[in-house]
């Protein structure tokens, strides 16, 4: 089966904003054993995208075109479409009707132009993800197309919805397929690969793929069969076999997020956490408050850029700071106790370090931090080494004492907790 | 002049990596007013690359082609189009000369496939950065072919030295163009799109590009002359005529960043900052520490999510939590002072309020958010009403705290210091 991608906007086409949306779909197709041919990207002018399209029809059994879908002027693939498919459009009432819900919810006023988000073409499956922005789809000759959102948020959701399933589905001959991504985090290269050897060598029924996503790494796992469960047990025993060899560098599957594993074992523990930061300027605590209802377990955080702030507030001694310097396994080990007292939290979580570019010396180079994390049962600190950007610097930081964090706070049964 | 991009690698189409080549190539075209009307992303299969090429000469004046020019069997571009082109390829004795130099150097043993990297079409002029992969451009019939390897380094260097010169001059009959991005944050769409229907109007020789760029707004300005000067002094002028209209909701040019623009100002004015953060949860601060030697200006913040962190750290009465809330203007105003107090700073910035998707009431819907701004002359509040997910609600807030403070740090002159 050969599908194909045509992605529209104005903003892509002028290389303003990469494309999400296509590397997206290509990504999760490929996945699941099914590839595109093509992606094309193109902005809003009617003729080319028309011609695309007849070709994409004279290829491919499946086109997934996204963008287009707004109340603009600029936006016309579903006409552009109709019209070279012949096929009518028609005005949908329950359609029309949400959208008048959702502006007022918002508190904006009707305009005639919204009345085309409700346009579809006649015989059109609308795909309804409840509430959010609507995809249709219908098959044309031998081809199947979807229209999707372009904002990649909507259009993802939709995607994973409604065009995957049925097109694995599809492309199998009612075979199903069952996908799962693991992330994982503080492995080397090298034990990856040896590691992905031996998971191919052993299971040559499994796709794996490997993607690196900074500052973590995602392992993907396809198979296919008749049977869904059977599918899913395959998937939970690679997974724990993956997990034997891993160990806590397994961070968790698909969605998981460092910060909401963290939270999770929080939780589950009934513990509060205090976080006191120094080159990473907030990030720890903006990730952990990313998740909902972050506040049951993080009592709050502080941002000590400056040596007088880590005295007053951490109670960090004036003589460490003077003998061994911001940057050292001394300040943050106090650091770290003083942010668990100011939250009255049970731990404390701390860095300090040099993010660059500039503040480095010889014997302190640029990426050079230092960790501390404050339990019950007492207090350790941790060098690391870090080499990028700014940016880069702070990323790993961040993700390195949450990891840190969520290892210290594992199960009793000594098994990672997904 | 209408162009397009066609880029090839299994790693693009499988969605394994997101295409940078084309976004590039269309980007800095873009800014050179000279636009491509479709970039089309294949895998390695010569028909597929064939009928996009062949599509492409019936319809632009020149085709840029990345990938392909690879020594294995998977590189396909150069025969493929040498194939329905009818030209001969030739071996060119200077540039294999290079590549067993190069492998030389590099201690690789030369195999019979390297010949195949010096395989080129007949009367093809040789893009030659010295010493690093080539590239190659030739004419055929009304179009320019341009073939660049697929590494993004190799191609961008090659792009910009080969590439885009000699378009920008034939497109202009020699003419030069002059390109700037202004970024806007504060005003509707509705007023925007008045201003940008009354800068077309005044000044038809300007290209007037918008695009949103959550959460700010992005205007493109292009015009094109024989002198480079005078386009620059254009450029100036408008820039100058959208400063009068949108006044301080202009942020800056280019890649100027709000929280740079922030430290800026903070810094000429010889003022230092501390941030209490509730529902932003760390990324003021995290925004604020992006910036490198922030730590001149940037004392401290303090997350206080918990009532008794707001009491503690920022002195906030209990009666004033208990009267009005922990989202209120009143609490707000206290976190504010009090973390000017905490951080012995001239300037003290709060934010509190419901990020969601929890905690909302009738009275304190999901994206009420409360900001106050200490300054030496006296603090204010202000209720802010923001829609969109957690995340969205937390980029707002910080965005719009963030602005204020710049705002409120406008230099003596009244007028916006860029």
């Amino acid at each position: 089966m050969q599908g194909e991608i045509i992605t529209t906007g104005t903003e892509l086409i002028s290389g303003r904003v990469a494309d999400r949306n296509a590397c997206y779909a290509a990504a999760r197709l490929y996945d699941a054993g099914l590839e595109v041919q093509c992606i094309t990207i193109l902005g809003d002018l009617a003729p080319l995208f028309q011609e695309t399209l007849r070709r994409g029809l004279t290829r491919s059994q499946f086109i997934i075109i996204t963008g287009g879908l707004g109340p603009t002027d600029d936006d016309i693939t579903v006409a552009a479409a109709a019209e070279i498919l012949n096929i009518p459009l028609r005005l949908d009432e329950s359609l029309l009707k949400r959208i008048r819900d959702c502006l007022k919810v918002r508190g904006l006023p009707w305009e005639e132009r919204y009345a085309r988000l409700a346009q579809i073409p006649e015989g059109a499956l609308i795909l309804d993800p409840g509430g959010a922005a609507c995809g249709f789809s219908f098959k044309y000759q031998d081809t199947w197309l979807y229209f999707l959102p372009g904002v990649p948020q909507q259009m993802q959701m939709l995607f994973d919805a409604f065009v995957l399933p049925p097109l694995v589905q599809l492309s199998g001959g009612g075979e199903c397929v069952c996908q799962r991504t693991l992330c994982l985090f503080g492995l080397t290269e090298t034990q990856i690969e040896t590691m992905l050897g031996n998971i191919c060598k052993a299971h040559p029924e499994v796709s794996v793929g490997f993607y690196p996503n900074f500052p973590e790494n995602h392992l993907s796992l396809t198979v296919r069969g008749p049977e869904p469960e059977v599918l899913k047990e395959t998937l939970d025993r690679l997974t724990d076999e993956v997990a034997q060899v891993a160990g806590e560098a397994l961070l968790g599957t698909d969605q998981d997020t460092l910060e909401e594993l963290v939270g999770r074992r929080l939780r589950a523990q009934n513990l509060t956490l205090g976080v006191a930061e120094s080159c990473s300027g907030g990030l720890i605590s903006h990730r952990i408050t990313n998740i909902p209802g972050a506040s049951d377990y993080f009592r709050g955080g502080v941002v000590t850029y400056s040596n007088q702030a880590k005295v007053e507030l951490l109670r960090v001694a004036e003589a460490t700071l003077n003998q061994h310097g911001a940057v050292s396994a001394e300040t943050v080990q106090a650091m770290a106790l003083g942010v668990r007292e100011l939250f009255h939290t049970p731990i404390g979580l701390a860095v300090t370090g040099i993010a660059g570019p500039g503040g480095g010396s010889p014997d302190k180079p640029v990426g050079t931090v230092y960790l501390g994390l404050a339990l019950p049962q007492g207090v350790q600190t941790r060098h690391c080494r870090f080499h990028g950007t700014r940016s880069q610097i702070k990323t790993l930081t961040a993700q390195t004492a949450l990891d840190w964090l969520r290892r210290e706070l594992q199960d009793d049964s000594g098994l990672p907790s997904h």
